[in-house]
């Protein structure tokens, strides 16, 4: 079964290259098509968006890999990752909604490169998980980002 | 610009009508289909994984809606709420992880009706917001659910 997406923005920032894991201070404008500017009204109330959008640079045959193409971390599925490499690789992740003028939402923290398509912008309405548990290698790379 | 989706598996659970929101007892099959089995290698590690799937009874014309088809909310665009009628219907929940026999992931508390295709399976590790702001509409939902 295939299905087809029909994108309704797109990014615009400086970035034009991969930069890791240090997306948290990026502002970007997500330019919202004209066609789908009603679907924006009232979105002004909410402090956070959670954006989908398409890694138009990602491999989709990948199945496993190594965390952040590190060896000595160990092979795992794409699944058990948040790699870009995935066979539909929608990023997902929410950010702060700084402003919107017209049908343009200009955004802090979303980890897309200049130029990626939008699919989907939803309001952000928190996450109730109180208890999580993730490998020890996300551990480690967590760490390291301290 | 058109982009075309792979289904990578299917929800199989006892809900074949839309249940509002009470979700979070409900237990989910998701078999992942066998050319994406090497894909979930790993995930067993992880308590709690972000579903993406395709809501395919959603209607993708919808601009604007009252939430919940309740008149006595405010009319708001699509992309200020969690609707599932939007240019591309794809829900994203965080559900629990249960269990994982073979290519079959087992949850809990994913809001997926029987036959739902996924769309993508990710780690969850955990969403760093401190605080967030919702419109007053969303709060008296939220008291209502209480």
């Amino acid at each position: 079964m295939k299905i087809e997406i029909e994108v309704i923005g797109i990014v615009k920032n400086s970035e034009n290259e991969p930069r890791g894991q240090n997306w948290k201070d990026i502002a970007s404008e997500i330019r919202i098509f004209e066609k789908f500017k009603k679907a924006v009204e009232g979105l002004e109330e909410f402090s956070h968006i959670q954006v989908l959008f398409w890694l138009h640079r990602a491999k989709r045959d990948r199945k496993m890999i190594h965390p952040k193409n590190r060896k000595e971390l160990p092979l795992v599925g794409v699944f058990a990752t948040r790699t870009q490499h995935r066979p539909n690789p929608i990023g997902v992740t929410v950010a702060e909604l700084l402003e919107i003028k017209d049908n343009v939402l200009i955004v802090r923290g979303l980890d897309a490169l200049n130029k990626t398509p939008v699919l989907d912008v939803k309001a952000f309405v928190g996450v109730d998980i109180q208890n999580y548990k993730v490998p020890e290698w996300v551990l480690r790379l967590r760490n390291e980002k301290r």
